[in-house]
C-alpha cells in the first residue's frame, strides 16, 4: 500500500487527555485587543457596543455547545506575558490603562462526559468528551466564539465595517476537581473585576482614572500618579467630590461583569441547602438514559439563555440555581 | 487583600509545554462540515467556492502569523471518532461520501522559538513561543482562521448569506523532531488526498463515485457497491470509458491539494543539496540579532504568499525552496 | 561564562504537573515477575514468604513517606501489554496462570499539597508537592519500595540469596477527583482480587486451578479447559467435592488482599456519617499551622502502621476510620 | 458482571506519551543524600567507595536495560527546589558544601522505539517503547538502579551494614530532538562537574574548599568566605601554594565524571566524519529484522560495558565511538 510508508507519522499525535469528573473552564481572551480597541476607537473605560457584542457571541456559543452550563465575562486590561516583561523593562505601566476588553470563562459541568455526544448516534457505551484532546475542546469553543464575534460585528458597530487584521481570540483550559474550587475561581474573577484592592486592574480604578482624564483634563501619567496608593474609599471620594459621580450608581454590567446561564425558574433562597459536589451527578453513579438526555437537551433550548449582572460570590446565586451544580434541568418559567 | 483568598485557583492552570526544536504542525478541521456543506449546497465532489474561501482564509492566517512557513490543505471527508463508531454500528458507510471539505495543516519552523515575539518589545532574552501553552497556540491559529472564513464568506458565496449555526473549526498540534518526519507527514497528507490505494478517501474515488451518480444516474449505494474492490486503474477506466473523463486532466487543485508559502525566488533544482535538519538553524547555535530578525520579517511581507498545487512528496519541491528548511529568507523575485 | 553556552538544554525539561486537590494513587508492579517467581520457586498459587516480603516493604514505604494514607496490595498475574498481544497471537493463555505476584497501590490524600515539605524548612508559602513532576513522585515511591524489597529479602527467603538479575518494579500514577472515585478504584482492585466473575484473574480461580494440578494431578492445559466457563459456585464445588477444600476457610490474606494504614482507634460504626469529600480538608480552605502539621506527623509515627485483610468495599471500613478521608489524625490506641 | 460497576475508574489512567524519534535522558538523583552521606560518614569532598558503588549500579542497569546506550555520572551537591528556597530565606548556603553525591544520566537512543521489546515475543508490529507511559520508563530505570545500589552496598561499605532509612533515588525524563541538543546536555553536565566558572558547584571548588578545612584548619564559613569571588586560577593557586596540591594531578574520576558505554573497538579519530542525526537510524526509514535485532543485542552483551573518565564535550569522543549515534553495533575488540 502506497500509504503505509508515511502513515507512521500518526504515532506522533500525542493525546493529552482531560481528567474525568472535573469542572472544566475554558477561558478565552482577546488577542492584541489594545491595538484592536484603539483602531476601532472603543469608548473608555467601557465601550458598551463592544461589551454587548462579546455577550452576544458568548450567548451564541452556549446555544451551540449545550454542555456549557455557565459563562462569565469581565472587562479586563490586556496583559500578556510579554507585556508584563515589557512593562518591567520600560517602567511603562500607564499605557495599559488605555484599554479595556473582555475575557470570558465558559464552564462545562464535571459530569458532561456522561452525556456528551452519545445521543447523536445511539451509541450505548459512554463516550467521554473529557477524554478528548484538550486542544480540540478549547479550539472548538474559541472558533465558535470568533465566528459569532465577526458575524455579529455589524449589528453593534453599525457604521464601522470590520477590516483586516481581524479580531481573534486565544483560549486555555483549567480543570477544577471540586465545586468549591470552581466557585473560588468564579469569585476570583468577579473580585478582580469589581473592587480588587490588591491591583489596579478593576472597574473602580478605571472609572476614576478615565474621569480624571476625560472630565478632569489630566494626562495619563498625572492621573496614574494621582491614583497611586489610593484605596477604594479614596477613589470613591475622588469620583464623588470632583465629578459628582456616585460609583454605586454605575451600571452593574461594568461592576459585576456578565453572567450567562440557562434561564430556569429560580428556587426559593430560604432553602438553605448546601452547595456541594454531593448534589451533582457522579460519574460511575447515576446514568441517565438517552431518551432522558435528549429530553434534557430540549428543555435547555426551551429555557433559553439569560444574561445578568449579579453577585456570583455569595451562596445565594448558586442556591437559587441548583441546576448549575446538579446538571439536572430546572423548571421552565411559565409565561404569565 | 480581598483577592488573596481566591487566588490559589491559579495553581490549577497546568502548563503543558511544547518541546523546543521540533517542527510544529497545527492542523485545523471543519466541524460538522457534512451538515454545513449540505445546508449551503456545496457542489460535489468538489466545491470550488468553498475551496477558494478556505485558501483565502489560510493565506490570511499566514499573513498574520508570520512564523508559519507552510500551509497545506486537502479535500477530505468528515470522519469524527463518533461517526466511525456510528458507521460500524449501522453499517452505513456510504453517506460519508456525500461530503467533501478541507483540512489545513500549518507548519511552524522548529527554530521559531528563537525569533518569536522578541522583536516586539526589545526583550533581549530568548522568549520561546514553544514553551507556551499548546492550547494558546492552537486556539490562536484556529481563531484567526475562523475570523477570516466568516469575514470572506460573502466574497465567495455571493448570494448566500451566512446564518447561524455558523461554521467553526477545531485544531490539534503535532510535534515532529526531524525534517524527515515533517516531510513524511506532508507526504502522508498528499498521498491521502490524491491516490491512496489503501482507502476510499481520495479524490480519484470521489470523482468516480460522483460521476457514477451525477452522470451515470446511479444511486449512492449502487455507486458504492460498483466501486468496491476497484483499484486506481479500474477507476480511471470507469471514468474514461463511461464518461469520457481523463482523470489526468482534472484540475490540479483537486488532485494535489493546495500549498501555501512565502514566494521567494526558486533555487535551481540541479543543485543536489540534501534536505536535512543540518541546513536549518539550531537552537542554542546561531542566534540572529533583533535587527536581522526584523529585516527577515519585512522580507517575508515583501515576498508575499503564493498558493500552488504541486507535488510536495518529491525532493524537488524542498530543494527549490530552501527557505522552508533553513528559515532564512530567500531572494525577492524581481518584477521584470 | 563557560556554562551558559550549554545551559539552554534546561528548557527541554518539561514539567507535567499533577492537578491539586485530587486523590493520588501510585500503583507499583513487579517487572517480569513470572520469570522472577519461577527462578526463586515461588509456591503456587500463593507464596506466603513473597507476600510477607511485599507487605514489609510496603509498610516501610509508608513509614518513610508519611503523606501516604493507605496502601493496598493484591496478588495478581503478570500481564504486560506485550504479553496480552503475545497470548492473542499464540493462543496461549494458560502459562499466565503459573505465576502470582503482588501489585500495590499507595494513596496520597488529596490535601497533601498543603502539608508537604513545608515543615522541613519553615517556608511560609504553600509548597505543593502536587505541582511536582509526577515522574519524581512515582520514582520516589518505586525506589523506596525497591530498596526495602531487596534489603528485606533475606529475612523472608532465608536460604535463598538474591542474585542478578535483581527484582525491580515500575509505577504509574492516577488522579481521582472525588472520594467516590477513589473508593471505586479500591473496590475495583479488591473485586478483581477476590471473586471477579468477569475474569480468570482472581484467587478463587487460581486456588481451583492449582488444586486441580497439585492435588488432582492434571496438567495446566487440562485444568484450564476444565475451568473454562465455570462460575464461582462451580469452582467452590470443585474445591469442596474433589479436594475437601472449603474456600471460605482459605486465609483472608489471599482472598481480601492486604490493607495498610495508620493504626488509630476505630470509630463506632453505628455512627452513620456519610463518607464524602465534604469531610476532608479543602485546599484554599482550612490551612493548618506548621506546628500542628508537625504534631500530626509525630502522631502518625506514634500510631504506627497496621496491616489487615478486610473488606474495603463496604462503607464500614471507611466510616470506622475517618482519618483516611479527613487526613486529621485519629485517637492513639491506649495500651491496656 | 460484578466488576463492571467499578471498572470505569480505568478511564482516569492518563497516558502521557513520549515523542517518538527523540533522544531520551533519564536522570536519577539520590534523595536526601546529604543526610545519607553524613550518616555513613562519606569522605569529603569525594568518597571513592560511594562513587564506585554508584558506578557499579549504573553498569548493572545498562546490562539489564540494553536500550540504554550511554550513562554519565557526576558528583554533585544536593539541591532540591526546597533547599534553594531555604537558602534564599536563611542566607545559609555554606552547609550545602558539606555533601557530595552522584547524579547519573542514562541515554536511550532516539530509535529505540524500533527495536524495543519486539524481539521478545515475535510480535511483527512495531512496539514503540517511546509511546509508553514516561512514568513507567523512569520508574523502571530508577527501580533497577536502586535494587543494585542496595544489593552491592556491602561490596563497597564492607564494615558498615545498611540500615533504615534506606537510600533511595528519584528520576526525571528529558527528550532531546537532535544529537546537537543531546551533546549539549552531556557537555553541560560535564562542564558543571569540572570547572564551571559560573557556579560554586564543581570539583575544583569542592577540592579547594575541603582542603582549606581539612588541611588548612578553617571552618566552613571562613573557607566559604575565602573562596568567594575567586576564579579558577585563584583556586588552583590556593591549592598549590598552601597545600602543594596540583589540581591537574587529581584523579580523572573526580574531574571528568564517569562515562559508561558498550565497549566496541574505537574508530580512528582522523576520520573527520561529522556527528549528526543523519548518521543515525530514522524511524520510518530503515527497519531491521527481528533476527538482526537479536544479533545486535547479543553483540552488545559480548562487547561488555566499559567505564571511563574522559572528555565527552569534544568531537573526538563521539567520532571514535560511532555506535553511540548510529545505534549500529561496533566491532568486537579482539583479545590479543
Amino acid at each position: 500500500m502506497a500509504n503505509s510508508k508515511y502513515e507512521y507519522v500518526k504515532l506522533y499525535e500525542q493525546s493529552d487527555t482531560l481528567l474525568p469528573n472535573t469542572w472544566l473552564v475554558v477561558r478565552i481572551d482577546g488577542r492584541s485587543f489594545h491595538r484592536f480597541s484603539n483602531r476601532y476607537n472603543f469608548a473608555k473605560p467601557n465601550d458598551r457596543r463592544a461589551l454587548d457584542l462579546m455577550n452576544s457571541a458568548a450567548k451564541a456559543v452556549m446555544n451551540e455547545i449545550s454542555d456549557i452550563i455557565l459563562g462569565y465575562g469581565v472587562s479586563d486590561e490586556y496583559r500578556s506575558v510579554n507585556e508584563k516583561k515589557f512593562q518591567k523593562l520600560h517602567k511603562k505601566t500607564f499605557f495599559q490603562k488605555f484599554l479595556v476588553l473582555r475575557r470570558i470563562s465558559f464552564v462545562f459541568h464535571k459530569s458532561c462526559a456522561l452525556f456528551d455526544r452519545r445521543s447523536r448516534y445511539t451509541l450505548q457505551s459512554i463516550f467521554p468528551c473529557l477524554l478528548f484532546n484538550p486542544n480540540k475542546l478549547v479550539s472548538t469553543v474559541v472558533s465558535t466564539f470568533t465566528a459569532y464575534y465577526v458575524h455579529f460585528w455589524s449589528n453593534f458597530f453599525i457604521d464601522t465595517p470590520l477590516s483586516p487584521p481581524l479580531p481573534s481570540f486565544d483560549g486555555r483550559i483549567i480543570q477544577y476537581p471540586s465545586i468549591e474550587n470552581l466557585r473560588d475561581y468564579m469569585s476570583w474573577r468577579q473580585v478582580d473585576c469589581e473592587h480588587s484592592a490588591s491591583s489596579h486592574i478593576n472597574n473602580l480604578y478605571n472609572t476614576t482614572f478615565w474621569s480624571l482624564i476625560q472630565l478632569g483634563g489630566l494626562d495619563a501619567a498625572t492621573a496614574e500618579k494621582e491614583l497611586s496608593g489610593t484605596l477604594s474609599a479614596d477613589k470613591n471620594e475622588i469620583l464623588f467630590s470632583r465629578f459628582k459621580i456616585n460609583y454605586n450608581n454605575e451600571p452593574e454590567i461594568y461592576k459585576k461583569g456578565s453572567v450567562i446561564y440557562h434561564n430556569y425558574e429560580l428556587i426559593d433562597a430560604t432553602t438553605t441547602c448546601r452547595v456541594t459536589d454531593e448534589n451533582s451527578v457522579q460519574i460511575g453513579g447515576l446514568q441517565i438514559s438517552k431518551a432522558e438526555e435528549e429530553k434534557n437537551r430540549k428543555r435547555k433550548v426551551k429555557a433559553g439563555i439569560i444574561l445578568q449582572h449579579l453577585d456570583i460570590i455569595k451562596d445565594e446565586f448558586w442556591v437559587k440555581r441548583p441546576w448549575l451544580i446538579s446538571n439536572k434541568p430546572g423548571k421552565i418559567i411559565k409565561v404569565q
